[in-house]
């Protein structure tokens, strides 16, 4: 039974979830409160339990929640046990860390390509692939059902990639690291990762901390 | 006349405000509605005002915003004209990344220095910066009076430097790469950029999609 209309916000707060859950599972922990989980993440209780019931509530009255099951039901709220090939474009420093970064591949994320435009990269090695010539995007997209891009290039230029990539149909989802926001469209969701914007919060913050 | 408190969700909203209005401003557009704005952003009218409101407003009724003092009071806000020393502790890939991009620099963050354990890297050249051997950490810390640290090593050992980290007198933020959550204390607030949680966002939102 799920409700319309998720906001982002919930969204955002699964991950913290499950990092929590699974880390509770780690520890042979089985069985939690809201409460308990409130103090855990940070959340309150009623936020917690208000975000479990966009999703159908899982817990249990006087019971709390059972963690095992709600590890289960919160990998599969966020689709992330279904394997998805993707691609890199841009291979600088950023996108060859993306490549190099095992932790994604652990979860979900089988990265089949890097690409870049400078001739002097193109033909080295990445990681475990070979930094391919842009040109062989589409084909290689086609070739290996790659659903999502990971767009690593200058801000000049990611506009007009993210825009090509949104017509290739097996892309849904782009994640977007080039310090310019682009908006996905009916078929495709753009994430984009501003580093600037979580460096412009700790400044906020660091503030906040002096002002005390 | 600042209020107490102010949410997270209200400081990480500052800087999409911010990012919108200096779009306005290239644009010499000087004065814009609430609604406007909402529109822009994404966000409701209702909250740009209320999110305003913690700071003591800014508009004028039937007037709407004035753009550049906006943005003035927005960047003050933030307190990113201000500018502040850092370090790179992890001159692996994303380390150096961090080195190299240079809209870092546009703000208001100084790079002095970037670390490594590795010895096959230390004394190699990153940007305009040399590698470092990780024991000067905390003597470059005193001499160049470096108030944000920047944590791009492994998982297993971030938790450990930022403790010690923590303990350096003149470190006020800490802006923690590597995927493990640090908490702060009174004096330093830890940024963590999860890139892990923000790929679950867009598996999430990739189901979403497709479910239509």
């Amino acid at each position: 039974m799920k409700k319309q209309a998720i906001s982002m916000n919930v969204v955002r707060r699964l991950p913290k979830y499950l990092r929590c859950i699974s880390e509770l599972l780690e520890e042979k922990i089985f069985r939690i409160s809201s409460k308990q989980l409130g103090e855990l993440t940070g959340f309150t209780s009623s936020q917690i339990r208000q975000d479990f019931n966009h999703f159908g509530g899982f817990g249990k009255q006087g019971y709390g929640y059972d963690v095992q099951a709600l590890y289960g039901e919160i990998c599969e709220i966020l689709a992330i046990k279904k394997r998805r090939n993707a691609i890199i474009i841009g291979a600088g420093n950023l996108g060859q860390a993306i490549a190099n970064y095992s932790g994604f591949r652990e979860y979900f994320l089988d990265i089949k390509a890097i690409f870049d435009i400078d001739e002097n990269i193109i033909g080295k090695p990445c990681c475990d692939l070979v930094i391919k010539d842009q040109q062989y995007i589409d084909s290689t997209i086609d070739e290996e059902n790659i659903s999502i891009a990971i767009i690593c290039t200058p801000k000049e230029v990611a506009s007009e990639i993210a825009q090509k990539l949104m017509n290739c149909p097996s892309i849904h989802g782009i994640w977007n690291f080039a310090p310019v926001d682009i908006k996905g469209n009916d078929k495709v969701f753009v994430e984009n990762v501003s580093l600037v914007d979580s460096l412009y919060v700790l400044s906020f913050m660091m503030k906040q901390k002096r002002n005390k």
